[in-house]
């Protein structure tokens, strides 16, 4: 059940008469603009059911010259437009944001062609209603591996992922979302056509636009299309947990991980014994060890040579020098599946644990468990016995915190301490010089917060380029900048 | 000898007295600020002796806040600021633009403090003046590996190879400077600071601001320092020179060297037997290989693991389906030092040639020997007998086009052919989807041609940034964006 009660949808009104007649005059098909209130519902409210904003109409563009023509009509009356991908934001940023006039929902999902696949020159372009999914497809069946991949790849479609800047699982190995990116197709605030769909690997000459329309969450520019580089199939892998005997021996594994594994290595994850005891409890089935350890490392290395030797040589080194005290190497497919199903398990796994705060941090690499370590005396001095579900990325500095409510405490009477338990957490990683948000976004559910965390001179930057960009402010509005 | 004319340096004039009482005020020490005429000169002209330039002053600031107070007088007086770092620009973008007011010559060599090193946290905060070779020092005394390497690692300095993105050797492993940065410290048009030097690799709180002073060449901000990311030091490596049958082979090989190199391939270089024959006569020594075939490529790997095994079976892959026809391993140091000292050896080389029209071109991956095979016959076409030295980088679709006088033909005749062989050529990479400047930028040399390269809404957009950041116009006027 969605916590968001249901308010009636707007009427299509004058503003969509008036919308349906400049579209008809430039040609694009009734059938594209849609007011049915059925219709339009879901996609005013985000999957979590946390958003739910006002939808004046929905409109699915069916080609580029329709997302022009729908930018155009809105940008000379006014509407506000918000792009939608998957819809699956982790921060609002998919829907209209609430407490704003109705906006036109434009959806990208008819724009789902593989344009082309260029093996030789190690490129594809896909539309933005592309899903993860069929671009991980379309370079498998070219004997090449798209770089990025996480668990939502049949719902996150293209736009989103490059509006998002997506992160997910490959990060370490291949970088993020805007690391895959050689070129865009924009349609501007105005309806203006960008085509910067190059697939250059070096270009020198000028500005790189394409950096303004990254993991800006549709505030700058609508993508329509993007080239996206691919990489030599992986035909190697292997994965490793090793026990820790204590949290900061954490960065010695990673140390011998990232000088032993390079570029080999793929994921380098800090995984907690609550984590793996909730998983395996969900899952059903033993541990992976005897004995369940508190602090965990759990490796994936990848390549187009044999990585076993290495995993081992890796293991050895933990497991000689004290670094860990235990470890398993997965000695088959089904064993490696079933470590990572434990993993993939810690979203589900939360639930065991009642009412928890979740966060998406980030500090400089080395620093996490530093982090971890300095965030639980004055949790637990706000909310004694609340439990820590602590995991995150090792290799990149990205720290998942969930904080549960006490066992058996009343969930209503921890809720109201979530704004200070928020205050003390961001403010932790604002003065170790870190992100409230690593990879899920701004949206509506940080915007205020961010001004808090830049200076000021950012904050006007980020506006003067949004005013730009966007003169009339209708891209999106009330998401990612505070008013 | 210089091709240009020395014409008189402008007089400090009232516009420098005035811009000394400010500084004055601001508390900038005098010595900041040269008009001495012999110390000023070598800041005007390039290297190369392609550029000069008219400068009012020289200004060498020794703090972050000298900066700031000489582009606020500057900003107010309306003076032009040439930000300079070693003067090792390939376009002429680090000193002032011919025909155009004299400048203030802003250069940042005094601020070349390593602020800290971050070995835990893989990252280093360098100032805008550090060489890039100290950088490399710096991290190689922390048990780390900077990714970025060019033959001027001891000239050029970290502001300016952020300004203008460099690429050089390392791209295919580590990509170009853009992926090195991880976060900027920024003094703005009007001397406002922007402090950015986050040490985060993931960061999705908006726009990543510091796209916008990365490859701009000093017109949208001067970069005072930057936080750079640092890799595991390599521990093996090793390099082949495979002999191809024909041009188009050179695809076969990338293809077998990109799937089983992956990673731990750090250069893929197309190197023409003309290219080595020049090089042996100017470094004296033997031929890599009994015979000289016309066509090779050069591959480097380097890896935290033994890569011999790798480069060997690269070469039985290659030799074995007929991609080459003959090879040679580096089997020591020495031998290795051979190999690249030969092809290091290709820029001294053009002079044996004459007069030579030079490029920097990009086309997608996997194009360049098509774009080095389309070209030769229409330039052959107006200038028969021309000599080709074409080498390039397989792995990021950079080619470097080189067109030499025919032999013991008139150098001046030969000359009165650049335009229509550099429109020619310009037009003949556009039509691929490529750019005229893969890796050396635009400055005063190219930037009447991107006008011809970029559409309309691009260059559009990039005035528009431009003129958000820098209304008046003081930053490095004349450089990367037509009038």
């Amino acid at each position: 059940m969605s916590p968001i009660a249901d308010p009636p949808v707007a009427e299509p009104d004058a503003a969509v008469a008036v919308l349906r007649a400049r579209l008809a005059a430039a040609g694009v098909a009734p059938s594209v603009l849609v007011t049915d209130a059925d219709i339009l519902e879901p996609h005013l409210r985000d999957w979590r059911g946390w958003h739910r904003g006002e939808g004046l109409a929905l409109a699915r563009p069916r080609s580029v010259p329709d997302v022009q023509a729908i930018l155009s009509a809105c940008h000379d009356l006014g509407l506000p437009v918000v792009p939608q991908g998957g819809n699956s934001s982790m921060c609002g940023a998919s829907v209209p944001a609430s407490g704003r006039p109705p906006a036109v929902v434009l959806s990208l999902s008819a724009l789902d062609r593989i344009r082309h696949v260029d093996a030789p020159g190690w490129n594809l372009v896909a539309e933005a209603g592309c899903t993860l999914g069929a671009v991980q497809a379309a370079a498998r069946a070219a004997g090449r591996h798209f770089g990025l991949d996480l668990g939502a790849r049949d719902t996150a479609r293209i736009g989103g992922l490059v509006s998002t800047n997506a992160g997910g699982m490959g990060v370490l190995r291949y970088g993020a979302m805007r690391d895959q990116v050689l070129g865009l197709e924009v349609v501007l605030a105005d309806g203006t056509l960008w085509n910067g769909l190059r697939a250059l690997r070096k270009d020198n000459s000028g500005f790189d636009l394409k950096q303004l329309f990254i993991g800006t969450e549709g505030t700058h520019g609508v993508v329509t299309a993007a080239c996206l580089r691919l990489h030599p199939p992986e035909t190697s892998a292997a994965s490793l947990l090793l026990a820790l005997p204590d949290l900061a021996a954490a960065n010695r594994v990673a140390e011998i991980a990232l000088r032993r594994g390079g570029r080999a290595l793929s994921a380098l994850e800090l995984v907690p014994g609550l984590g793996l005891a909730l998983a395996a409890q969900v899952l059903g089935g033993p541990l992976p060890m005897p004995e369940n350890h508190a602090w965990n490392v759990l490796l994936h290395l990848a390549g187009e040579e044999p990585v076993e030797g290495l995993a081992e040589a890796i293991a050895s080194a933990a497991l000689e020098g004290g670094a860990a005290v235990d470890g398993v190497l997965a000695q088959s497919g089904a064993q490696e599946a079933r470590l990572w199903a434990l993993r993939d398990a810690f979203s589900e796994a939360h639930r065991l644990l009642g009412l928890s705060f979740r966060f998406d941090l980030a500090v400089p690499v080395g620093r996490i468990t530093e982090l971890a370590e300095a965030l639980m005396p004055p949790v637990l001095r706000l909310a004694p016995g609340a439990r820590f579900f602590v995991f995150g990325h090792l290799g990149d500095g990205n720290l998942h915190v969930s904080i549960a409510q006490p066992e058996g405490a009343d969930a209503a009477s921890f809720a109201a301490l979530r704004p200070a338990i928020e205050s003390l957490v961001h403010e932790m990683v604002w003065r170790m010089g870190g992100t409230i948000s690593a990879e899920h976004g701004i949206g509506q559910l940080h915007r205020e917060e961010i001004a808090l965390q830049k200076p000021a001179e950012e904050l006007a930057l980020m506006r003067a380029v949004k005013g730009m960009l966007d003169p009339k402010g209708i891209l999106n509005p009330g998401q990612l900048l505070p008013d």
